[in-house]
């Protein structure tokens, strides 16, 4: 048995640092030894600074850790760091910690679209981590930055991919409602979505449109290219504490049958690649057979919140099929996510 | 001034009957005479057999009339029925309540799809109560069934048709996110709905695909010609008391740029056949500047709840535009959209 | 027919200060000619500044209004001022106003416990208005200071006055579960207080513990005597948009029947002096017979908000009685119930 | 290592079944071999008949075990059976299954006044389950009834207990705000408790008042004594999904200081009894510093939802102590009390 990895958590006391924190309890490689945090609360204990949010307890191990400046000076012994930091911060700040020899897995958007950062999904594109070697050596770096998707592409791009890999997926439109645990805290104020929706998310459309191509492009010779589907998002926040649950329409590149496409889904498997780190579930798609399902006070714990659910897959009139698919916007769409791009990044260089 | 016309609810004591009686107090030219339910409350008095769920109170000019059988010969003194019945009870009984020579007004689907019934929505098509007469002779029938449509149609269909008028509507798909009060009562159980979202509503789908192709349909020598745009639904169930939100995308046969489109629904004036009838809101649709709106809390009482509210009109990369539109699910989508067929069928019948 | 009294609302832009303006459009007294708002928001419009948040939409006649700095010599032409200030902010200028001659009806706590502020409900102590005389003599103002109640108080003191003036209450307890448009806005977070409740409001308790031993005081020579019954606090915020429902226990010096209660209750009449006043409610106290009432949703806007509901009278093991009380804390218990007492104050002043 | 108890869930597929079944997943001592159900369901698979409510998937062990009808005599190799029955129908069949041989650990209410049966909180009162061998003599049973209180009582009886062991509890009085998996499914309905509250739930004041001076009764010569303390509630109904919230106050025999109560709770230990049963919490009562602290969606799950959370333990002006209370309804509540109970009878009649 290898001594588990030194990691930091890097702005630990937000809704996302929360969720790193509780998933890195008892985790069997890695071991949270610092925690960074806002000016605000360095210095104090994270069970001082922190307004739990989460339904699991603060776990033992944390509660009485010091929050460190958010620096790369700070950190004295992690390996990696897992950052939850919003994105102007990450932009100035995470270079640094890769400079410095650490492994970043970041959930920022920051550099999602930096052409030699890849953006993670294990089961999906595991391959573009070929991409961190090129990536110190054109940034003289000897630590990296990697980042998993926006927690809205997370709850559809593995069932996409899956289609996609069997049929081609030419186009797809998008349309979340969206949890308002993705908002962090305070986030969305209560008399906003008490009885409400809110159809506006700042900046999500974007990430939407442009993520799954990345994640699901090809890489080759140091480059990913992008995929050509084009795809189209309605983002919308509804009252759910977690999980965003997405309709989505599609167009396949072979014509194929309704049947065919709840095949792939069936039967899909994780990719070897995957199996034996931490946080792989054991479905990495659940399919539902129930006309109502899924839904995200019920299916978003499946796979310990790292399976995407999806259900009505039926024809379309203007596109081929429609299809309902959710995810755990902060486990398998944020932090588990993140963890579990880590571990796919220990194994290779550490050999776990 | 004349008279008011004596006028019945059929199904008074469920969530649509409620709303029918709430907007017919101080109606300036309906009166209820009469009310009629299922077989458990007859006999007894409305407030004594209704379970209330209208945050405006119980109007006390209803609360002592009793409850009659929901049959034809029940009904002494009404001219018109407003129809809050069941499908499958209003297939059984609305065409006795005609042949008696009662108007029906009638929110139920089961004859929406029978070519000589309008489906009506008096600021698109009041051109269709043509068919009234063809109706009659056809049938026999000294009154007549109209319709409005189903609630969903109903957030989406007057902008959609302005935008139709002005550019032709090639393709439409539409993301409902329905308010639970559309499920009646006790429709949906809390347990699938708070912190969730139910993403289906039996037949719902069917009726939104469907139905806007009749009502923006057009009628010639008696005959209703549907609309040949093709449109894709995907329906959905959130934690909101009142109004449905819908996401659409669409493309024009015109290629038009999106400040052609924000033009038309600002600009959008009711027609003048609907100008003076009592339902009829100052502005059929309310065009919204900011980013975040329409929201079903804050805006689904514009107009007394008869105002469809657009708003994020922008481009789409698959279709042309994009935009979320938003009405009361039971006053402009139920009971208050067929108060207003009603009028409409008054003015014209009895020359209010 | 008298001209309207020119108005100011001051803080308009916040949540008390929006049911102000909600409240006061079309009032029949008052016409609001000015507004005032914070720093960030002095010079813009109303519309521009403000993130409307009432169901019913914002009054046309305000939207074109530019927000003033909030100091008496802002204003130039109201007479009166009602002020929806925070309370650190209203103990530091309320007085100015006051001093210019401005009568300041104020929904702010900071002056609530100045004995020669009167906390007014018109139901329930009209007459401690005549302590406005020495107020001005004493603190040498031409207009003066008055308060309405802190909102929970204000949803079960008239039941409860109406009890102790039939047989005298001893001692109270008192349990709420309060809505979330009491604690503004951004106020309570979402994460809060989904599928959540929240057993603390800051200062709450102590508000509700002592102001209806004041407003159930009695007044002579110029002094308000504080009630000598003893009253013990439990507050809580729940997911509910508008109205706080309260549970009571309480036990009166004489002792009494269910029914006696049941029918001071019942029988309950404003009192001669509230009569004819706008805001005056036909019943202040609305008694409901089911087991399950009232409920926020479906009382809260009785008497256009200004009736208070009670229901579910019981002996009680501990003390005498038991009963649910409920009034809506933004229109009742804020902004409506000022106004009613702004009412009061201009028919004694000019002779509404 | 012994054998696992082969175990029945009777009324398996309801809320608290549904409980019982997620709970029991890879019980250490129990296995469920079979499980009944209502005449609609039985012979079908527990997958096919049941509408899976818990955030927690449903288990796989259970998925194709066969629905029995609910009858003593359908059970062939239970030795425990698990009820969640409904109150009349326990009523009629518990007696069976008693007389068969097996030992009933009942959440329903039927049987909790009968003087021989036990209302068992292990914590409280273990030593109660004496009585079970007078209760085999008087009813000729070789199994027998043990009972777990109602969902409200437990969420506050544990710490009432220990107050009262310390300084004697005279009277309290309890205001409830109980979550909507209490009532089952479908239950509530949304459009009665979204932005609402229910203050009035059947019978439950009833058993909140009595249930307590029962456990917390003195057991002596094959009788239980009633607690003779006062209790006074009231119960409503708040948009919680699980966890009951309770404000409480109360009066002690001696005369003591907040701080006694404080170290009482926060110095809580569960008994030596209960150390080792599976279900066995490390900490009973955990005891929060915070203000706004319990609250049900961040504390439910404390101890596995079988610890009671504590907090704002403060003065009283007619009592002599305030407190809230909490704990999971359907977990400590329900079926989790339930089979800690079934652990205490395992461990003293086949010495697990």
């Amino acid at each position: 048995m290898k001594n588990k990895i030194p990691v930091a958590v890097l702005a630990a006391t937000g809704s996302v640092g929360q969720r790193f924190i509780s998933l890195l309890e008892n985790h069997p490689w890695f071991e949270v030894v610092e925690i960074t945090a806002s000016d605000r609360s360095v210095g104090k204990t994270y069970q001082e600074a922190c307004h739990w949010l989460i339904t699991d307890p603060m776990p033992e191990s944390v509660k009485n850790l010091t929050l460190l400046p958010t620096e790369a000076n700070s950190l004295q012994k992690s390996v990696f760091a897992f950052s939850a930091l919003p994105a102007d911060i990450a932009k100035n700040v995470e270079p640094d910690f890769a400079r410095k020899g650490i492994y970043v897995c970041s959930n920022a958007s920051a550099y999602r679209k930096d052409p030699l950062v890849p953006i993670l999904v294990p089961e999906v594109n595991a391959n573009h981590l070929d991409i961190l070697d090129i990536q110190q050596k054109t940034y003289g770096w000897s630590g990296g930055i990697i980042t998993n998707p926006n927690c809205t592409t997370c709850a559809f791009v593995v069932p996409l991919n899956a289609i996609d890999k069997a049929y081609g997926v030419q186009k797809a439109i998008v349309f979340s409602m969206q949890a308002i645990s993705g908002a962090g805290y305070p986030g969305v104020a209560s008399m906003d979505i008490i009885d409400n929706v809110i159809p506006y998310i700042g900046g999500e459309e974007e990430k939407v449109e442009y993520e799954p191509t990345k994640i699901m492009g090809s890489y080759q010779d140091g480059k990913i290219s992008l995929h050509p589907m084009v795809i189209s998002a309605h983002t919308n926040r509804v009252a759910v504490v977690d999980a965003h649950t997405i309709c989505l329409s599609f167009s396949t590149n072979q014509k194929v049958s309704k049947d065919n496409i709840i095949s792939v889904l069936k039967n899909y498997q994780m990719p070897e690649i995957c199996i034996g780190l931490p946080s792989c579930p054991d479905r990495g798609i659940v399919y539902h057979e129930a006309d109502n399902r899924p839904q995200p006070r019920l299916d978003r714990n499946l796979g310990r919140g790292m399976s995407t659910s999806v259900g009505r897959i039926r024809e379309d009139s203007i596109f081929d099929f429609r299809m309902v698919s959710l995810s755990h916007n902060t486990i398998m769409g944020a932090a588990g996510g993140s963890i579990f791009n880590g571990e796919l990044l220990a194994r290779r260089k550490f050999g776990f």
